[in-house]
């Protein structure tokens, strides 16, 4: 498949992150002649916290982590352990069989006891996970752990997504440099709710685990929770993250490290609209004089996911009614009068109709670009929020209607 | 454009309605050689009630129209004035002015006292509705008034819809007689929010009128709310119905008259459905169950939505884990393991995982029909719900990435 024309133009170069080690192989699971199975490795001392699906129907990796990170902090170290081609959602007692043989194999070949053992599986639901054939890559995934493994390890997580996906900072903390590096996968089935698709975070600083967590919930909220490629919400959206302490720095609470951070998750999130199925358009849905910050959300994301929005969108077509339409139907307080609509710096609809000074050749002569900026102000109060999206076209139906994901 | 290949086979032959005259005029709002106007007049001592979109941007006829429902009855019979081709919503004070100059005009046309001029308008949404074209066709219109003109009536009011959409029933109170017709439009922007899209109902019985609004309010809920083609909420959706009583039989209260009703009601609904934009399969979903009836719905309505589950039956793909997804993700309460999915008859999975009869080439083979029903039992408690929608072809993007509507 062709890398989406919206992919950055390479992969970052992501610092090392001291105590983690990667490394990926071709387990063979689904797909032949490419790898398939990540493994991260993390030292002793680390913390690590996580945010997950809120899908009824979770995976069984997903409901084995939930498990686990709910438990008191174990020693020992921690290890991730991802595969793509299948999901191992909806595959009832063969699931949880499958995750623990994983687990027992990976505290096996690495020492990390079983407690600290993390697993995510991405692809098609409801098919038996092949476990074994991953148990039989272990001793080879564990002998080749290196710390600039990452961008090898990005590479092996994908699915229908056509590039792998990586961000990094390095921000002062208490006058020292901390490092924080990430890496992503997700093209489709995207709308996460209170969670993400499979992204790994991972720095050098120290971080309380409880603080970490708490952390996490509330940078999620505004950068994974705030995209959408199309609306349907995976069974196993997984974000982990571990801070090693390796920097010997503890950056828990630093303002700094918390900025960073959320710059490294919306990062990311951007990268996953950017290879959303079929994509030609990044859109930003920026939305301001909302009642409050969750009524903004409502109007940002009912534009985001607006089918009628999103195909006008591939059709560069400057259709500023339907962005009035997914207003009115978002549920969020509106007043048609107090409205105003801005495609990029043009203003298009103001005061219940459209704006005296707009042009047509304007609004489609913007519609053009490949990055675009929809802004709507309701008029009512000091409400904000942004969501981000892509458009819907033919590419989507092909790869939705074919592919057995 | 080629008409729905799900299209019934032609429009039906519905009762004159005694005291309901209808007509249809080209006006020229926005397409030329076609229809796009028509009048509805209906005699005095008639009552009418109406359902209409709970969008917060809704057009102005819509408002105009609930605040005369939401007034006291009036003498001198009702008439309806519907155009198609421009929606008149989101066009500020411009918007209000020409409600007003059309129900002027059509009650001096017609002699109905303004406050029972009851418009709405669907097309393109933003654009100034030349409203002097159809005043101009009034006289016209009023001429020709004629017991049997609502088959060119349903045509009037088509957008992108590719057939007509009518249905009827004679139904039996104490012991006479008494006819339902009804018409309505519609094939995308179809999710209508306690509302519907424009739809047209008549009946010779006599019927209360605080009665009748309760009655359409209730059926609404299990008919035009079930259905969705995009997900999208139109700023126009209105359903009118008015009770003529030249049948001499009043039906208030009577629930053969009302199962009837929703007869009509659920049939117009699935002509919506079957002239969805681009689509080639009519989708039943029947959830049962449920902990109780919303969230039965929840979950109809979430597969119903889900553009992968769209996708997935338009390539006849018996992807039932994506069935497993819309379930976790629409928020009802969901046991995986209690949960079971059928494809028409068969047994796809149950227990949390496929079930062990299953063969995937039954499941290809039932969703090469036309016609599909997806079964979901929660395995919870005795809520049910049934939503219809249709598949998500390349013919919806083409529809919408270049149509203007």
């Amino acid at each position: 498949m062709a890398v989406s024309p919206l992919a950055p133009a390479a992969f970052p170069d992501l610092p090392q992150i001291g105590g983690v080690r990667f490394s990926s192989a071709a387990a063979g699971v689904r797909y032949k002649g490419r790898t398939d199975v990540m493994l991260a490795v993390i030292d002793p001392g680390s913390t690590v916290a996580g945010v997950f699906t809120r899908s009824a129907t979770r995976s069984a990796p997903v409901l084995d982590c939930e498990a686990k990170l709910a438990a008191p902090a174990s020693e020992g170290g921690y290890a991730f352990l991802v595969n793509s081609g299948n999901s191992n959602a909806f595959t009832g007692s063969a699931g949880e069989t499958a995750v623990h043989g994983l687990t027992a194999a990976t505290s096996a070949a690495t020492g990390v006891p079983e407690a600290n053992i993390l697993t995510a599986s991405t692809g098609v639901i409801g098919e038996p996970l092949p476990w074994e054939r991953i148990r039989d890559a272990l001793d080879g995934l564990n002998g080749s752990l290196a710390p600039d493994g990452i961008a090898g390890a990005a590479r092996a997580i994908m699915t229908t997504d056509t590039f792998p996906k990586g961000a990094s900072a390095e921000v002062q903390v208490g006058g020292k440099a901390v490092r924080i590096a990430g890496m992503a996968k997700g093209s489709g089935m995207i709308a996460p709710d209170m969670a993400t698709m499979l992204v790994y975070i991972f720095t050098d600083a120290a971080y309380d685990r409880a603080a970490l967590q708490a952390l996490l919930r509330r940078l999620t909220d505004r950068t994974f929770n705030c995209i959408t490629v199309d609306s349907d919400t995976s069974t196993s959206d997984s974000l982990l993250m571990a801070a090693t302490g390796a920097s010997g720095v503890d950056a828990t609470g630093d303002d700094a490290f918390a900025e960073a951070l959320e710059g490294v998750m919306l990062d990311l999130a951007h990268q996953v609209v950017r290879d959303g199925e079929g994509a030609t358009k990044f859109v930003e849905i920026a939305v301001t004089g909302a009642e409050d910050d969750a009524d903004a959300r409502k109007v940002a994301m009912a534009i985001a996911n607006s089918p009628l929005v999103k195909t006008a969108i591939a059709g560069e077509d400057p259709n500023w009614g339907r962005i009035v339409m997914a207003v009115g139907k978002s549920g969020a307080k509106a007043d048609r009068d107090l409205l105003s609509i801005r495609l990029g710096e043009t203003l298009v609809a103001e005061k219940g109709w459209v704006s005296p000074d707009y042009r047509e050749e304007a609004g489609a002569a913007y519609m053009k670009q490949q990055e675009l900026v929809i802004g709507v102000d309701l008029g009512l109060g000091q409400g904000s929020a942004k969501a981000w999206t892509c458009d819907l076209t033919h590419g989507y139906i092909e790869i939705n209607a074919d592919y057995r994901s």
